[in-house]
């Protein structure tokens, strides 16, 4: 049993709670946030302790943490717990500097930490199902990717301002996904990005149309398309072409159900929001988290795999500006 | 916050104490069943006592009861709690014998109980859109309905022996599922049956395989097909015509995933087991049952729903053995 | 090259006519219809004579009649072509009186006469693969159709009132695909028939929506659905499952584009009518009539297998009226 | 009616007299080829006569050609026959040289001729419908489009050497499809190329698989993949993204059949062939060539498209080679 605390009760923090409290191998202990009506609504929904983060990083009977703060407290509160010991699991991204990341990654292998990066999607069961597929060789060697990616509706400008931009808020779960599943780091990267939903986008210096198309050293090739509009619900598509064949995910509905008239054969949009589209995922990945802590393998994803996406789309925001292929830094 | 018992801990008992545990407005006091392994499970899993069925009736802290014992047990027990001022949930069906139900439906009565009978497909998110589409007129009014309806294996012959016959068993959910969707019970019934996938049930004087077609008294049309056996998983499919078109809801799959070969374009095969298909129907089925217990409304489906389909899968039995239309006895 | 002459230019006559003048191994020399217009237009269309009937009957130069004339004059010209030996494609049914129709087939038999009757849907390209899949030994042994046909709007009155009534004029076509399928007659039927689509039909003492169950003598179900109101389309499906699984054939479409907006996800509907959705089933038919010609393989489906589906047509109607399973009589 | 001559009785050129052939307001009088076995077969197949190119270029009974010589003849062919005053319906490309093109292109102007470049995609019912939704305003303004393209397998070798690259002989449909759906050309294009299925490529200096990304001038956006393998059958999807969603285009496929057994749900292979898989755009696209010339209108895809397309290609050829996003030269 694997006790856990929960630093930041926002709209993440809350999908996080729920999983840990589902989990069958651990126990949420307590709930850190400064709006204390956020860290109250948890801690009486779940049954747990509202503390300090302080308070926290000196409990004993806190065994993990999972971090939901702001982006720009992600590094510093990952060295802190490392620091007292405590098993990481950590949103992404670390940081919005490369820089900055690479920093907190020396202090956890120096502590020898233990600390997963939240790419979620890894976890969900149909993406899951697509790796496997290419583990057993159902496709032959892969070779080409084709991801798709559309949010139903842009965030706030807040949010946008805030984000560090398409590439790395957005997009970089899709470069995570094209590394997981073709197993190598791109060698260059290429994309072009347009403002095409709200044009009081345009002033934040952000993008709301991205795609990309990549080259691993190999010669495979991924494509990215990503949206930040797409009316009829979350749409979070994956194919991998390889040397045998193709494997593919479909997207996901909330119901089945299809009504057909003189107007056509129609279906529902589908899920419009993050949680209910990645419920699972995010149930699998504290699963995997408590799973890779008590068998002491090492946490995947990690704060490398952290680094590698953040890169490329420091990469892809290059290339953008510069109209070339841009390679990727060296992690 | 309600809180309750499970009598009854082996499969379908385990089942229904996950979603009482789950849900946010109730709580899981006690479990009892016979065979201590079985009880103690659930007792640890989910944090609550064992006691004895007369424990529990006797129990003041405990306001709800999952029947989940032998059916020979069920309208017993349900006596026995609405006795007690205990809402009660039971599993289907209440009693095999179309009196006992009578009889127990009265003492229901006399008691003013509060008794929901566990139809849980009509709680299936799929289905529930199915009957939103139909309620909500995009097919105009339903003329017709085909049903089917297919286990991914035969039970084991003793439980096939006690069972009542597939038509009780099985297909007494379709019958449901046909009333709730059309509206109205049938007139009349006519059903043909076979033994195809095992020899071995021949003797039991049970089938495996059951088409059966019923006629409403307003010439609505109902067709069910049924089989113990469906190599590709649990087949649970709907489509209702109406006089504006058709309303559909799809199998269920585990994962989404396709691989495209050579050898064409395969997806996995459905789910294999009723307690994955239908564990959010089972969910929805208990929180059904709080809301209406909190809210003052009626239990639905009720005991009347119980006796109903079971009449009907009477009638389907008597089909089979004069080889005419049977008229559908009067509730 | 085989010549052809068709008999009656009307609907039918034209699509036959089409499938003829497509053919390479044909000629399309002369077409009969005592409507000068209708006979013209096929002329023109193809550049082939005018004939009269019995001019057709007494030319050398015609190998094969295509009878697409009203059904009452089909055994008396079907007779009278073998008595020519002509080879004879005739347009279902052969007659709607089942003695009629075994006369005929007497006279046929005496002339060594080559007949051929069209039940175009055993050509779909579709429905042939499910028959292949099931030769295959895809699915194992056929132990249960399910069979779906419902036309996008009734006929006119005048039509209903000539064409021996729906199980006669349009289930036909689904007991002939049953037989050709399972690979056996049913040995007793049940149906279920209603008016729900228009009132206008009731006098008529025909019905538009049926429902049938059929079992064959090993045991095996079938059952059909029928509707003369589909505002989707033309709804044509057939599922088959058998001891190692299902094999199905869905639904046809114009185009396959879906759009995707707030609505939902939407595809256009079905065929709208049964020459666009079966065009390619009437050319591989006419093609294969001349293949079985050319090589002396006997007519496929055969003046038997029109006889067959028609007793099955009898014995539908008949248990409509009898409220009982009706045995399908001696062919 | 309008009279035709085909000129090279290849492969395609087969495919173009089938469509001649059958439509009602052509007539196929001539074919030439330099191989005689090879006319004689169009000849003796739809009753027309063998010339050789230059008596049909004085052929009074001739109103229009169909181009399927050798690419490096087309543009001399169209000189040559729009200067008899012949329609003309020449098969991509015009020329490998956009030079050569333009002055072909100079020619037709000066001749006021009648020419027509055979994109033939454009007239394939699907992606005809996808277009149609897009003018009906269901997806909003077009913002961004997916189009995967895969053929079967790859060509021999020499007609890799002789194809002008993936960019100006495959990769070009796709660049057709993009501006005629988004109703502008590419501003920038960037691509990578690979070549992953056969090392045999290698030393053509060619590829096998190419990403492409482009931005319009308008900053909408596009992305293409093409591979010369795809086991599964001939893939030819399209999706394009608007203001209010995204209107799709499924591939094709011979059957419609799924078979669903313990191993999964299996549909068969697509298309394994662009001619089966094109058949009815084929037809389409002779019939459109037919309606513009008989009406007055303007032949569309023009000479300028294609010279358009040839542009795209260029670009991305150029920036495969400089890794920079190259602009499209000016037609």
């Amino acid at each position: 049993m694997i006790n856990f605390a929960i630093l930041g009760a926002g709209r993440i923090g809350q999908v996080h709670a729920r999983a840990v409290a589902g989990n069958e191998k651990a126990r949420l202990c307590a709930v850190a946030d400064p709006i204390a009506a956020a860290s109250d609504a948890v801690a009486s929904r779940y049954g747990c302790d509202v503390r300090t983060i302080d308070e926290i990083a000196a409990s004993d009977d806190v065994d993990a943490v999972v971090i939901c703060t702001p982006t720009d407290t992600h590094a510093d509160l990952i060295e802190q717990f490392v620091g007292k010991g405590k098993a990481v699991f950590c949103e992404k991204p670390i940081d919005l500097d490369a820089n900055r990341v690479r920093a907190c990654l020396d202090v956890v292998d120096r502590e020898s930490g233990f600390l997963m990066v939240g790419f979620n999607r890894r976890f969900d069961p149909h993406f899951m199902a697509v790796k496997q597929a290419i583990s057993d060789g159902k496709v032959g060697t892969p070779e080409l990717a084709i991801i798709t990616s559309r949010d139903p509706g842009a965030p706030p400008l807040d949010y946008i301002n805030r984000s560090g931009g398409i590439f790395r808020d957005m997009t970089i779960h899709d470069f995570d996904m094209a590394m997981f599943l073709m197993g190598e780091m791109p060698e260059t990267v290429q994309a072009i990005s347009s403002v095409l939903t709200d044009p009081a986008i345009e002033p934040t210096g952000d993008f709301d149309t991205a795609s990309v198309i990549m080259r691993m050293a190999s010669g495979k090739q991924v494509t990215i398309t990503n949206s930040r509009r797409a009316s009829y619900g979350y749409d979070q598509r994956i194919e991998v072409h390889g040397s045998l064949g193709m494997v593919s995910a479909e997207n996901q509905r909330p119901t089945s159900i299809e009504v057909a008239t003189a107007a056509g054969f129609t279906r529902p949009p589908l899920h419009d929001f993050f949680m209910t589209r990645y419920i699972d995922a995010y149930a699998n990945e504290i699963d995997s988290f408590i799973t890779c802590l008590v068998k002491g393998k090492p946490a995947s994803p990690s704060g490398q795999d952290g680094l590698n996406a953040l890169l490329v789309a420091d990469a892809a925001l290059a290339s953008v500006r510069s109209g070339t292929a841009v390679k990727v830094a060296k992690p």
